[in-house]
């Protein structure tokens, strides 16, 4: 009995603001610090760069632009070398876009007495300790619907050069306030809304299918999976409906609540060389092998069958082929061989996936 | 459209620490630092200090056990007053038991430089200005499963000479922890268990019926109604099941995660005078008038209409006869006139209960 119930453990210190027109409170956010901004570079020609620096006035003492999708440590060390090293950068880190500026963005927040990035890619890669001295704190602006960056201490910065995917996870990477303004998602173009969405059901997959799913995150997965299966068909359909924009942005935050204190499992420890070898962009990376490793979920753990259940609506049994229909209906192929992955090559892909640190939190993996 | 999705926030910094057997994670928790002990006076003849004695050896410096239920600040003063002015009194409050221990251990979480209680009174009372100079955290541990408090920042604390009731709220009066272990709660016996579900429930639907409700609240709020809905009627005949306790006590978890953002509104303000007048115990004064407060709530809000009928699982209509039908199978009655209110003297406090902090919390106010 005491078994259905293990010590679980849950905690998510970030601030949410949300509802059309949140972006307005950033200047009181702000609280009397000044703003360094990360943001895509397309935001000039949007006008939304315009209308943060109208909004900010003084506030805003700095733009970083120039973010890249993916965020490499090549790239970066540019960027975070001239922001530690000039005085006026601003206190508070500001970064509004997906999930790529919000990562480069908390890469920024943290600093070392030596101001030598190569000390902290050397820590980032466990080669040497990693004990940055200096932080900023971050208010993350996520104009995406899926990332759920905006609600975890963690970043991904990649090192392309070595082949290889770092995770930046201290306790004060945690942003202080996440800024959830559906009218900022309303201009986003197809592929990136479905690419989002698919990505925040990843998520919400990942935390429950999951060695450390709890019951809070549970309840955050649960309503995540219901809200993206119900929302997402309908705004693809409309995406300039304020409303299902709004359904989306809430369901990718709650998936991001709920894999805040989980982390992500097998489809997303698959995804990252489906991004490296193959190309592919991470919400599909991370979303076309759920039918396949929800296969591999089912039976495995009652309580966590009982789960998925609740989030998808049919038996788990049923669940695999449930995802199938609903990824490939919104026009995303579900098989590895569909991307050129033969089957021999899977088996290694998987084998090695189960190996690595996401891997080992899927329920599966024993 | 945007009105569907207003500016809302959602915070609580709380680390949650739950499952049977939780409590024995204290020593890690108090990361070094000496405990404050703060516990019911019954607790020494169940054998639970003891074993809490045990638990933390010499991390234990110092033991309050004699806490009155509905803490009065006139009782309060003398063990106040003990606290800060020892040097040796503990770095951090343990509190373990009900919604009184941990509102009085909440009460000692502040102090002043001049160490001088009735200072904080006249704070409390909003006759001079509130600014406490001390804080010390807070690890809270409920041994019922209703409260709630061990997520909130406040603390109600009564003024009974006064026919008063203040509440304590600051920024630094969230619990740093919230441990969560049903196994504490095997042994309480059926009226207890039954109050605390029953202000689990109020606590829950107040979440939703109120103008501060938002999509995070309202996730945990309607997974706790529900919850509660399940499990408290079959606990009431099982009181030692582990399972039943670990189901009830997470509804209540979540509950406390939804009004600790909302507040609570009409069914608390209405029981401040049921509990001062008419001496009704917390548990039930906030839950007979439920059916009663959702009759005024149904209607207002098609959006909060919506909440309430995914709570419930009947159209919200239905509602306040689902309600009253729940709540007197538990053997409580729900009409004001049970308890011999007569009906003017309902109309009465009931324009009063919405006139006060919590009764323009609830939608039907205005």
């Amino acid at each position: 009995m005491a078994g259905a119930i293990p010590i679980a453990r849950y905690h998510n210190p970030v601030q949410s603001v949300f509802g059309a027109g949140a972006l307005d409170q950033l200047p009181a956010l702000l609280a009397g610090q000044r703003a360094a901004l990360v943001i895509f570079p397309e935001a000039r020609g949007f006008g939304l760069l315009g209308r943060i620096e109208k909004l900010l006035g003084p506030q805003l003492a700095n733009v970083i632009e120039d973010v890249r999708p993916n965020p490499d440590v090549a790239e970066l060390e540019a960027t975070w070398t001239r922001f530690w090293r000039d005085p006026q950068a601003g206190e508070v880190l500001v970064a509004v876009g997906g999930g790529s500026v919000i990562d480069t963005a908390k890469a920024l927040m943290v600093g070392n007495d030596s101001l030598d990035f190569g000390e902290m890619v050397r820590g980032l890669a466990g080669e040497a300790e990693f004990r940055p001295t200096r932080f900023r704190r971050l208010i993350a602006v996520p104009t995406t619907a899926g990332t759920g960056s905006e609600v975890t201490p963690w970043a991904t910065v990649w090192d392309r050069g070595r082949q290889r995917k770092y995770s930046l996870h201290l306790p004060q990477t945690w942003p202080s306030h996440a800024v959830i303004d559906p009218a900022l998602m309303l201009s986003l173009p197809a592929p990136v809304t479905l690419q989002s969405g698919l990505d925040a059901l990843s998520h919400a997959l990942e935390a429950i299918w999951n060695v450390n799913a709890n019951p809070v995150s549970d309840t955050f997965a649960v309503s995540a999976v219901q809200e993206t299966l119900q929302v997402l068909p309908a705004l693809m359909k409309d995406l300039g409906n304020l409303e299902l924009r709004g359904g989306m942005a809430l369901a990718a935050l709650k998936a991001g609540m709920a894999f805040s204190n989980t982390k992500t499992a097998l489809a997303h420890s698959i995804s990252y060389e489906m991004t490296l070898k193959h190309g592919l962009p991470h919400g599909i990376a991370c979303s076309f092998p759920l039918p396949f490793v929800m296969e591999r979920a089912v039976g495995r753990v009652p309580e966590r069958d009982a789960v998925l259940a609740r989030a998808l609506g049919v038996p788990a049994r049923e669940g695999p082929a449930l995802l199938a229909n609903f990824i490939e209906s919104l026009g995303v192929k579900t098989r590895f061989s569909d991307y050129g992955v033969p089957d021999a090559e899977v088996q290694r892909m998987v084998r090695e996936a189960l190996d690595g640190a996401r891997g080992r939190n899927f329920i599966g993996a024993a």
